[in-house]
């Protein structure tokens, strides 16, 4: 099997060439200097390259087991795994200082995600899922709560878990079933939580001392529905006034799922009050649970899209690696590797031009959060937000699908081999196969750009984006060599924004616009998401043709960016443009269509 | 689980209304009658339905087992299965008469096929590869050999296997090196191999009473390259002169593959020749093997492609049942199942109308094959047998691509539970997914098309199916409601005429011929595929529209014909049609890439 390079190339031309170090200059990183956030690249390259790539494949073999105890064995070598991330600091680097983080920018710890995930996306489940905790506590937990919880999370010490999917509450959070009732006999503030959830990542394993639940459920009397639901923390391990644990709390984990990939990572049924119910903590307010949840979503939903990345950009190195090997057929009369034959090269081609353009979009986006939260100005960081809230979906969503396909033309470029699971190609498939479900299907994505991002203000933040598009498309076309990408964009831009049009203007229509929403949300994130991925090419390619102009003695690195944009833009962009007919063709025939007869 | 209902309705509707019986009015079908067709097509309905699909998840579970005495253990029940099959003569229903079979037409045959790969795909396997040992017996196989070892594999009492690949000869089977050395001094006119070979489907188990492994293998002293391979009976079992079995001949399997999918089919390397050498019997003449391999190799691809065709249906009949049964989210106010959302109807509907198309095309397929057979004129027969040859790479590679789509989009509307594999969505992903991979990987089969099949007649069989796609837009174009599809049609075939003009001119370029055909070759077929599916499509919905005009009492399946047509004709047409643009874009910048760069 190849072994996994963390892509430190590619990474630092994204961030030094595509986004310039913009987080650097903001105010609270003015000690933050290019050399430093190099340093963590490479150090991040080795945890991931050596010390958590290598045990992706026999993860995957082993799988999890639950003991009959109900506690859960990940496989050999996770648990140190995680250690090793957790000593080396890497949980805290995207927190903020004052909670115990490194606070570095977040276009950095993504970019670190990126190759842990690449690395080993069933291991990196347990920190992302961590991460999400954090966010949770910092946010909305009292004092009192953050105090006593959020430095073990932080360190990494504990692990965090999102308790959201109960069997009839999936998509419909509404339908959460879980009840919490207040405790006011007993001593402390707390709360008695009975019910089953599923799907719970890393809801149960022993590579930390602890567990911190976070967990959505209803109080007595509450009223149906979303404004009924309040966020509870449980621990594993109930916490002594010390920070010393204390008696076991009443949640188990009574399954763990069998799944078509991430087998490494612990999928728990729990069982929360089995006995005397398990005490559990209000975080934020009363009624506002789901909110509270939602406000944490989008970078979670962010980091989804950054697994993708890190799935496909593997997946491109291991197809590159065997059809540079393997010797099939003759060109011009002579044995050559199968990578010399044009059409197995464009799989190649396909596969990096996506990966690369999913992975500027997605670092991008997380400069953007980094200017949301740290421009000195109010309105440069309101409008930042506003980008954010539109790339998101775009970001999860798009990258996801993409992954899939990325991965499974990894399958096919190994031929026969590519079905075998010893080869790795097929793990990355299945893996891959999770992130369109999960964090919001990629349907559940598609409502939220069409739906609410593009409608809420009119369109205005997605025009401002499309704008700012449509200034590199003219870049392009000011270049000689770059005029036919300049105009292959220049189309997508033009669909993209007739299919705003379109959307906007039907999904106003308040008898049926609910509906042209959900009929059209699906391809008008495609579109969006092929034009912005184009925009990104195309930058990568205004960026190599200047650095070609200059002489740079990295000639094939800026060569094969200037195939990947061309094949971005000219090969791959058309087929986004596609889904305008789509819209264009009207919602008539699905919405009069019986399913039942399908 | 959903369980599996064999498609009968729409295999009917396929059968009688798109392709009105036509098989059944050639010379030697005479006597068939369509009420004989349809008892056959309810009789395999029942073994696929409630003999064969029921073991289709346990198989998977299960897998194969190789004991330490290189036996092979098929899952429980597969034997039993694969014997009800047998026994009810099903084996041989598109063998001919004069081999001992039925001699029903092909697009009768293809028809079971179908239902049985849907039912259990690693099952339908075995049959599938004993179909192809018959095919060069027949074809190849002196009359000796045909006497000898026709009968019990048309009966089923053994099964056949196809042994090509080696591990350093796949794709490229001129690099196959296992030998077969003639033994004058011996009795009996055989060869004795050695050699090793992989992936053998269906390789070793006890299922049937002997298997007949057809092998490639070079003579001694044999030229280089393709003219230097034969092709070779080898027996599991020796056959005595009086049909009865002798000894265990030298040939082992040394071990199973651990695949993706398609766990009960047991996929072998076969050692030949640890002993005394493999007696082996020559088919046809020695340096044909290749050619011999590849006479029958058009039938294996349609019946790829039909296996896909098969998944494609389950995984279509297993998303509509979660989705009319899972209740998640609201519309107009109440509570409503998953298929009620637009979204996930959206893509309901699309499974469908690909899936219809799919088999409308492959079995318009067998159809031709039919006439290339039994029509009494030959010219008709050399045109049908033109038309087949153009079809078969894009059955293949076509329905297969889309077969990987439409299961992947039955794992997306399971949602969560899509990911786990007790759901059996998952399944069908993974079993898909080698059907683009064998049989000649679908980038085999573009170039087979853009290459060879639309270049040696200078386009003249692809213009004038093309044409003929040209008439059913005319119809639709002709009625006031199905016009706007007559429209998307026409569209679509302009630019697959467009396409094969680029192709054929710069395919014809001496010395960049052959890099322009690899560089153009998978748009191509992923065009020339959207553009028949949709000609499918606009056929049936010009049935449905004199069905619904006529008033049929079944309304509610042409009406969700109608919106299967409009889906494929405006949604789904399309992106295909944007595949003309990555061949006008050309192949300059695919050219000068150095894969390694990448």
């Amino acid at each position: 099997m190849t072994p996994f390079m963390p892509p430190l190339r590619d990474v630092r031309f994204v961030l030094e060439e595509l986004l310039e170090h913009a987080s650097l200059s903001l105010p609270g990183y003015e000690e933050l200097e290019p050399e430093l956030v190099d340093a963590v690249l490479d150090e991040a390259a080795r945890l991931a390259g050596e010390v958590w790539a290598p045990l992706n494949a026999s993860g995957d073999r082993q799988g999890c087991r639950r003991r009959e105890d109900g506690g859960v064995e990940v496989p050999e070598g996770f648990a140190e795994a995680y250690r090793a991330y957790a000593e080396g600091g890497w949980n805290g680097i995207g927190v903020a200082e004052s909670r115990g983080g490194q606070g570095l920018p977040e276009v950095v710890a993504s970019a670190v995600q990126e190759m842990l995930h690449g690395a080993n996306m069933a291991l990196g489940l347990c920190p992302m899922l961590t991460a999400g905790a954090i966010e949770a506590l910092s946010r909305h937990g009292s004092e009192a709560l953050q105090a006593r919880y959020l430095p073990p999370l932080v360190e990494g010490r504990w692990t965090g878990t999102m308790n959201l999917t109960e069997p009839q509450a999936g998509s419909d959070l509404s339908q959460v079933r879980t009840l919490a009732v207040p405790c006011p006999d007993e001593e402390g503030d707390h709360y008695r939580l009975t019910g089953q959830k599923i799907f719970i990542t890393w809801g149960e394993h022993e590579a930390a001392e602890n567990i911190l639940h976070l967990v959505l459920a209803r109080t007595p009397d509450a009223p149906e529905g979303n404004k009924g639901i309040s966020l509870f923390l449980v621990p594993k391990f109930l916490v002594n006034d010390d920070g010393s644990l204390g008696e076991r709390n009443d949640v188990v984990c009574s399954g763990l799922e069998h799944k078509l990939g991430i087998h490494g990572s612990p999928t728990c049924a729990l069982s929360f009050g089995e006995r005397e119910g398990a005490i559990g903590y209000l975080v934020g307010e009363e009624g506002r649970g789901l909110n509270h949840m939602f406000t944490m979503m989008n970078e979670a939903r962010h980091k989804v899209g950054i697994q993708g990345i890190g799935v496909a950009e593997r997946a491109c190195q291991q197809a590159r690696a065997y059809a540079l090997e393997r010797v099939q057929g003759r060109r011009g009369g002579a044995p050559c590797a199968i990578a010399e034959h044009l059409n197995v090269k464009r799989m190649l081609l396909s596969m990096r031009a996506r990966t690369d353009a999913l992975r500027a979009l997605a670092l991008s986006c997380a400069a953007q959060m980094d200017l949301a939260r740290h421009a000195a100005d109010e309105t440069e960081r309101q409008s930042a937000q506003a980008r954010v809230e539109v790339l998101i979906p775009v970001v999860k969503a798009f990258s996801t699908d993409q992954a899939v396909e990325i991965a499974s033309l990894g399958v096919q470029v190994h031929g026969g081999m590519g079905y075998i699971e010893e080869t790795g190609a097929a793990q990355l498939l299945r893996d891959a196969r999770i992130a369109p479900i999960y964090e919001g299907t990629n349907g559940i994505q598609a409502l939220d750009l069409a739906g609410r991002k593009l409608a809420r203000d009119g369109g205005a933040a997605m025009t401002a984006l499309v704008d700012e598009v449509a200034g590199t498309a003219e870049a392009l076309a000011a270049s000689a060599s770059l005029r036919p990408l300049g105009e292959s964009l220049a189309a997508g831009i033009e669909d993209l924004r007739t299919a705003m049009s379109l959307v906007l203007a039907q999904g106003a229509d308040p008898e049926r616009g609910a509906d042209a929403v959900q009929a059209y949300a699906t391809p008008f994130l495609a579109l969006t998401g092929h034009v912005l991925c184009a925009w990104q090419l195309g930058r990568s390619a205004l960026r190599a043709e200047a650095a070609l102009a200059a002489g740079s003695d990295d000639g094939d690195f800026y060569r094969a960016k200037l195939a990947a944009a061309d094949h971005g833009l000219r090969h791959w962009l058309p087929l986004g443009r596609a889904q305008l007919s789509s819209i264009e063709a009207g919602m008539a025939s699905l919405a009069a269509l019986d399913p039942a007869t399908l």
